[in-house]
C-alpha cells in the first residue's frame, strides 16, 4: 500500500496528513491560510523537526498568496510570516527554513514557491543519507550482527519526509538485513511512539515492541537493546541535544549499559547560534495534555515537550553530510 | 473529609477500596471468596506492597472460612492459600504475610483472623515510623529548608495503610513545615501517580505537579527536585530495589544530579532470601495495558510492571526500624 503523502504544495495551498488522527484515521488537511497552518502546527497535526521546517517554508508561500488576495501590506506579511516561525520554539528547523524562504519574498511569488517546495525535497533526500550513514555507524560500533534498537517518539517519514532520521537509520538497518527488532517508547503525553512509530513500522513490516516511557532505561539496563537511536529538534554548538521529553533518561541508561546513543538529524537541526543546551528554548505545553482524563480535576502539571541531553552522553550525531563524535561537534562544525 | 477505608476485615469478609475506580469514583468492594480476592489483586483494585501483604493475610482468614462452608479438604485449602500468595509475584510482602498467617491455621479460625488483622495494623504503625525516619534523613541529607520532592507511583495510605512509605515521608515533611511541593510521575501504564497520588495529595492539601514518566529524569537534571523518594516492592539482600517500572531512570538522574535517592519501605519488603535484583521475579502484565487505545491494532508490547535499581544508586533505605545506607544493607541486616 502506498503511504499517504505527509506534506505537499498543491495548487497554491498546503496538504498535510493530520498526525493527530493516526493511526485510527488517515485524514488529509487542506490548509489555505496562515491561521490554519499555525493551528495545525501548534496542535501537532503537522510535527517532526524536518517536517516543521518544510511546512514553515510552504507557509511563507501561503502567506505571500494570502497577502496578495487580502491586500496585506509588507508589515502585515512580515508579521504573519513571523507567526509561522514562532508557532513552536524548540525545533530550530522551523524558524530557520521560514527565514530562508522569507528572504526570497523580494524575488516574487514564483521564486518563493520554488524555494519552499525545495525545502521538503532536500529534507527527503537528506533523510536517506542520514539513514545510511547512521546504519553504517551502528554496525561498526556494535560489531555487526542483527541489532536490537531502542527508539523514542516518531522520527520516520511522518516527521521527516523520506525515510526519516532515527527511524530512517532503523529502516536502513532493516533494508540491509541487520535489524533484529525495535523497541518503541510510547512517548507520553501525545503518544507519537505508540500512534505513529508503531504505525510506520507496521507499514514497513518491521518487528517491534511498544514500551512505556518509564520502562526504557530499565529495558536498556537488562541488555534488551544494542543501541539507542533518536532524532533531534535542535543540536546546540557544543553538542547538547534537545529532543522529545524522555530522551535524557535513555541517554543515561545507554551510558551506564555501555551501548551507543546515536542522534540522527539533518544539518538544519544543528544550531551554531545556540552555544549550549541551557540556551535552547524548551516548549512548555498545556497541563491538560498530561492531566486529562486520569488525574483529579484541577491537578496541575509540568509539561515540557522536550528535554536536553548533554553532549557527553551522546556517542555521535549523524547528519546527511557528517558523522560527528559529540565531544568534537563544536570544533568539527566551526 | 474522612478518607475512605482502604482495607478492612468486616463480619468475616474483606472490604477494600477499588483503586481502579479512583479518583473519579470512590467504590468499596465486598470480597467474600478467594476467587474475588485474587481477581481484585490481579486487576490492581487492591495494590501497593504493604496493602498486598495485609490483603493476603486477610485472604487466608477468608480461605479458612470458605473451606469450612464448602467442606474443602486440607489440600484444597492449601492450594487456595497458595493462589493468593502467587497472585502477584514481585512484592515479597504478599507471599510472606500469607505464609505467616497460614502457619496459624492449625490454631483455628479465630487465631487466623486475629493474626490476619494484626498484619494491617502493624503496617499502618510501621508506615508512621518509616515516614518520620525518612523525613529526618532527608532534612539531614539536604541541609534543611523546604524540600522539593520527586516521587513515583503511589505509596500513600492507599498502598500502605496509615501514612504510607514514600508518600508518608512526604507527609511527614509537610507536617513539619519542611515541604515545598511534590513532583509526581503519572506512572504509566496504569497511572497510579496521576490517579492515586494526586488524589491523596489533594486530600491532604499538599502542593503538587504531575509529570509524564519520561520527564522525570530531565526535571531532576534541571534542578527541580532536592531529592527523589520512592517505595519498594522488594529489597534484595544486597540492597537492589525492585519498584514500579520507571524508578530506575529516576535513580540514574538523581545520581548524576547529586541528590539523594531514598527508598522507604517496611521491613517486610526486605528479602534476605533473594541475593540480588537479578533474582527478583518481575511481573510482566498484559500488552493491552500499554497498547490500547493508542497503538495500531495488533501491536505487541514489553510490559514489565517493575524495574530494579541497583544498590549503588540508592542513597539509603529507611524502614520502621532502621536507616540502612544501601552499600551496607547486606551487612547491616545479616
Amino acid at each position: 500500500m502506498k503511504p499517504p503523502e505527509v506534506l505537499a504544495w498543491r495548487d497554491g495551498h498546503i496538504e498535510a496528513l493530520d498526525q493527530t488522527a493516526l493511526p485510527h484515521r488517515v485524514r488529509t488537511l487542506r490548509i489555505t491560510t496562515v491561521d490554519q497552518l499555525v493551528q495545525a502546527i501548534t496542535s501537532l497535526a503537522i510535527r517532526g523537526a524536518p517536517v516543521l521546517g518544510a511546512a514553515g517554508a510552504l507557509g511563507v508561500a501561503l502567506a505571500v498568496r494570502q497577502a496578495r488576495a487580502q491586500r496585506w501590506d509588507e508589515a502585515r506579511l512580515a508579521e504573519q510570516v513571523e507567526r509561522i516561525a514562532r508557532a513552536r520554539p524548540t525545533a530550530v528547523n522551523l524558524a530557520r527554513e521560514v527565514a530562508a524562504v522569507a528572504a526570497r519574498i523580494p524575488d516574487g511569488p514564483a521564486a518563493v514557491e520554488a524555494a519552499a517546495v525545495a525545502v521538503g525535497e532536500r529534507a527527503a533526500a537528506a533523510s536517506r543519507r542520514i539513514s545510511e550513514r547512521g546504519a553504517a555507524y551502528l554496525l561498526g560500533a556494535c560489531g555487526g550482527g542483527k541489532l536490537r534498537i531502542h527508539t523514542h517518539c516518531n522520527t520516520g517519514g511522518l516527521a521527516c519526509l523520506g525515510w526519516g532520521t532515527a527511524l530512517g537509520v532503523i529502516r536502513a538497518l532493516h533494508a540491509g538485513g541487520a535489524l533484529a527488532h525495535v523497541i518503541v517508547d510510547e512517548t507520553r503525553p501525545l503518544l507519537q511512539g505508540a500512534r505513529l512509530t508503531c504505525w510506520e513500522l507496521g507499514q514497513l513490516g518491521i518487528e517491534h515492541r511498544l514500551a512505556c516511557d518509564g520502562a526504557g532505561p530499565f529495558l536498556i539496563s537488562r541488555g534488551l537493546a544494542d543501541a539507542v537511536v533518536v532524532g533531534a529538534d535542535r543540536v546546540a554548538a557544543n553538542g547538547d541535544v534537545a529532543n522529545k521529553i524522555g530522551t535524557y533518561g535513555l541517554a543515561l541508561a545507554a551510558r551506564r549499559a555501555g551501548i551507543p546513543f546515536l542522534v540522527a538529524a539533518p544539518e538544519s537541526s544543528i544550531d551554531e547560534a545556540t552555544p549550549t543546551g541551557q540556551a535552547i528554548p524548551l516548549e512548555r505545553r498545556p497541563d491538560e495534555e498530561v492531566t486529562v482524563p486520569a488525574a483529579p480535576a484541577g491537578t496541575r502539571a509540568l509539561n515540557f515537550a522536550f528535554d536536553v541531553t548533554p553532549a557527553d552522553l551522546v556517542s555521535a550525531v549523524v547528519t546527511e553530510d557528517r558523522l560527528i563524535e559529540a565531544e568534537r561537534l563544536s570544533r568539527a562544525s566551526s
